[in-house]
């Protein structure tokens, strides 16, 4: 850690901050120019906060050198961790399709969805039985109904289910259904619901918040992790800026960033990324060219009666096509498309 | 509603739009234009959402008319709420300023704040025993303990407590002891969490999202006055942008938005939205310049030894000086600085 | 264009917009529904402003149905626009490679790049002979003689020229020299600029604003067209976030947002728009599999001593390897790497 | 200057790093911890860009400990800068207030705005004869026939004049007629603009940049000051964020962190800044709340006549009222409202 002292910082308030930190363990050196003091701290900084170094008289500026995270982080972890759902692998050669409906609406609406996504090519099925929607008056899911037709579907077509959960108290409960536990975009920093499925042995999909730094992402993964489960995946969703053309902005390069700094397997949104149906294909294919380890894509049997998310809704038939404009780039990168076993 | 074609929409798409509309009970204003067809509806939005009209082939943009909030809405409730905690009122002639650390760290470091910021012209205590940290390793707060010291400093004071709660399994156990339920900014969209609080009879202290639009902030309290509970506080405390020299970027221009558009009080912190000490006094001043109903400050007996937001807490002198720097921007807007009745 | 008055407009506002919209020669369909008045108004939007109406008391919003730019639209311009360079053909079915340094600094530093990047793939020098710096104290470019090298650097490579240029008093110079006239990011809304490059017959090389939407972009392109230059090429450069990891966030859902709603050619880069050298071919890539038109890549022969953009520039070595790496991508997108025909 | 090396960077690296620092002068301190080696560098850092070093292999991040800025900064220059317009002074205990139309539209509009502002108690007239317009469809101003009108206006009222200048070449002639020099914010790093108004004596007001950082902006009013020209004066009004309800986000916190960076004056625009009229009264009392040293506001005869920036423009009634609102306001900060000579 090194503290930047203000130009006009007394030799009182020097000392200061080097009694605090010694009296902390640290090991202190301190470089005196001529318009500004400079003093590192070498120690366990978990000791310390940086925040209350910064509150101390004459300080300027705290700067961090480790990376907060360190279970998420490649530093004391350098391979790659793969996470397995039942048969398949996640973060490994094979890269995976998730698809489905935003919600899960109906037996049938879930059923011939999930059939026909399986059929062109997807490996695990998504649905929400708990939607989190920004009013109160949009469709809110269809609750404990919705598990019971995930777990048909997934019973129909053998792809293991990634659903969205949004209450701790839940966890229990939809942890009996779901493959992969997801906490959605809102909830990336709801600190008691991450500890709750910290608190699981089931994979969990993590998607980044909307406003969220890659760097409060990873911490985010930390809160699951240092509960002891390891089997986190990132999902990039697109962030807020101040383009309204887009529903969000898809940040494709956190795909190299989270690759560069954290073990974990990353996969990407661009149904939610954009908004936007025609957009959907083209960022498929440059999430993968990035270096993508999947997919989670929305496809309705008919987006135009969706509950949500019509608009960017592909069809059964849209979406493989999709599949098929994916080949060749898996292929450029040297992976290949996941399989189910069976 | 108003839904606009693209240009090379097709006659059969157009009366795919009004056939719908008009199953769902709306009324159809058509206008053709030469490169253009507009598609007026008219009915109640709430039985068809624009985005499902919006996934239908040929549509280019669905314009909503009304706002959708309608219980935090001004139209139909044009005259300001006032909310009453304990024997104050928030929303009214008088202003008031909520108070204390950012966390509850210790009994004796609450308390004495507590008699400091009553001295200096408090009228609530802030204090938080349950933390949302963006870090694991951060102090998350002493939890149940906290919450006891609050109940003593509101005895020894008589100043109202504002706490945090992030958990809705926690919501009785906190309702107990605060006379305000804080949600904090990452939990905005924690809809479960709403839900909950809008099952009390306790007033709610909702702050704005770090990347939350006015229209999602005003359908979050629309979630808790949906469940019954009326009373709600906003709290404006910064969004995030791309300045990286103020923690937040305090957008003031939110209180005279958020009184034009809904009855609700609006407060502002200008600890967390500046998160730099010498800038508190300056933007609280600010904030009732431009019409706050009030103002939540950070104050801790020694801001080096904080164990959150050091460097953006006042000392007990400091905020004292903030007190008597507000008193006449207060006087220019014919209000008057609140005070407890005792 | 459609007018949505305020909840509260009196008949007498209702009319003084009709009036208004009528005496400017507009159709208008009235709408009244129990809360809002709406009002259609057909014709030719550039006789009356929009922003005029929405100043009309009662009015609450008004929502245009046009695409503001009508020449940079595919609207009235359904076919692809193909810029010619030189021999080249920008926009067509070959994807072209724009590299060399971020700043001219001497003859044998551009001599050599842009020998190394001709054997490498590239098609096209881009090289900056006046640079825009935030600081006035940064380096600021070898002005003419930087011109002279590009001029050699032609020569010796037959690679035509990209270059800035930063001051319309300087366009014609510079336009005698380079092959494509570079728009910088900072300037994209320097209207006397832009109006001086579409009055030459150079293709226009228009860089994305740091913060400019889609629509702003296609507007900056539409002030070069009104000129009677045609031949615009947009490049998308990354966009300023709340993230502060990457220097820019690369938008590449610019790249099929932009050919669907105009005709012209939209190359990426990824140089600038990450800012780090290892995020370079990952997102150079993803921009391919996206739909690009091509690239634009920073290439020095010693970054860690270039005068600019060292942490993001690739050697010839690396930059090498990226062509090699992109070529799958391209035959996936059945296009072909294009090259010089000499 | 502070370097960061990476975890895995090799002693070779490390050298290489220290011997480019001692070449260029710096002293060098070495701390190396377990996990990371620091080195801080003292000496001059215009020598060396901090970019050139991150660029060195090994190297994670460079730390700059100096403020870039050296003459806009406060570091060396501890007093307030006072700039004179005419007989006036802005950044001293008074405060002004600029007022005028967006735009000269004619010679009746731009008399009875600058009769009707005087009246109400501005002391400076604004007035666009080059106005930057994101379309090439929009009214682009009066030009010279404008400044013509302004120099009548000021002839007839004894008000200042300040308007937008946007093209180099045209310095010299407008400098002729304008009091202070405007450089708006779609220029705020147009250099060669910056350079030009910079080897005047006229006062410049430097709008921010839509995106601008604070350093950023710092670093423009830099530029000007390079070239000889002392006399800026610093204009906030509004940045870009994801929030639409508003044109822009009026950032006040800009005003006490220039304050306590630089020692320029610095005024608020909060027509621009917000976008809406009924705004525009309680953001300009909450600038001058926050410490601004000015304002700047746009009033029109006749708002719904106006070419532009119709919905934000104040009439002289609402203007008048206004000035009343703000006076308590300014002498609560002990200041007074600033009043012409004659």
């Amino acid at each position: 850690m090194i503290i930047i002292m203000e130009p006009g910082a007394t030799l009182e308030e020097q000392q200061a901050v080097i009694a605090r930190l010694e009296r902390e363990g640290f090991k202190v050196h301190l470089s005196r120019g001529v318009e500004r003091t400079i003093i590192g701290a070498i120690g366990d900084k978990t000791r310390l906060k940086s925040e209350t170094l910064a509150a101390l008289p004459g300080v300027e500026k705290v700067v961090p050198i480790l990376q907060p995270y360190k279970l998420a982080g490649r530093d004391f972890h350098p391979e790659d961790t793969v996470v397995p759902v039942g048969d398949l692998t996640v973060g490994g050669r094979q890269v995976h399709i998730i698809a489905g409906p935003c919600a899960v609406e109906s037996r049938e609406q879930l059923l011939e969805t999930a059939m026909a996504v399986r059929e062109a090519g997807a490996t695990m099925l998504r649905g929400g039985a708990y939607k989190p929607r920004s009013s109160p008056y949009s469709f809110q899911g269809l609750a404990a109904k919705g598990l019971e037709f995930l777990a048909e579907a997934r019973e129909l077509t053998g792809l293991p289910v990634v659903t969205e959960i949004m209450d701790p108290a839940l966890v229990t409960a939809v942890a009996q259904v779901a493959d992969v536990l997801q906490i959605g975009s809102r909830n990336m920093q709801n600190f008691a619901l991450l500890q709750a499925v910290g608190r699981t042995q089931k994979p969990v999909l993590l998607k980044r918040g909307l406003s969220a730094t890659i760097e409060e992402w990873l911490l985010a993964a930390e809160y699951i992790l240092t509960e002891g489960n390891s089997q986190v995946i990132l999902c990039e969703r697109g962030i807020r800026t101040f383009e309204t053309y887009t529903r969000n902005t898809l940040d494709l390069s956190a795909v190299p960033a989270v690759k560069h700094l954290s073990h974990l397997p990353v996969i990407v949104d661009p149904s939610h990324g954009t908004g936007r149906k025609f957009m959907v294909a083209p960022m498929a294919r440059a999430a993968l060219a990035a270096g993508a380890d999947g997919l989670m894509i929305e496809v309705h049997p008919n987006p135009q009666e969706a509950l949500s998310d019509g608009p960017q809704s592909l069809t059964p038939e849209q979406f493989a096509r999709l599949v098929q404009e994916i080949r060749p780039i898996i292929a450029a990168g040297e992976r290949e498309l996941g399989h189910l076993v069976s």
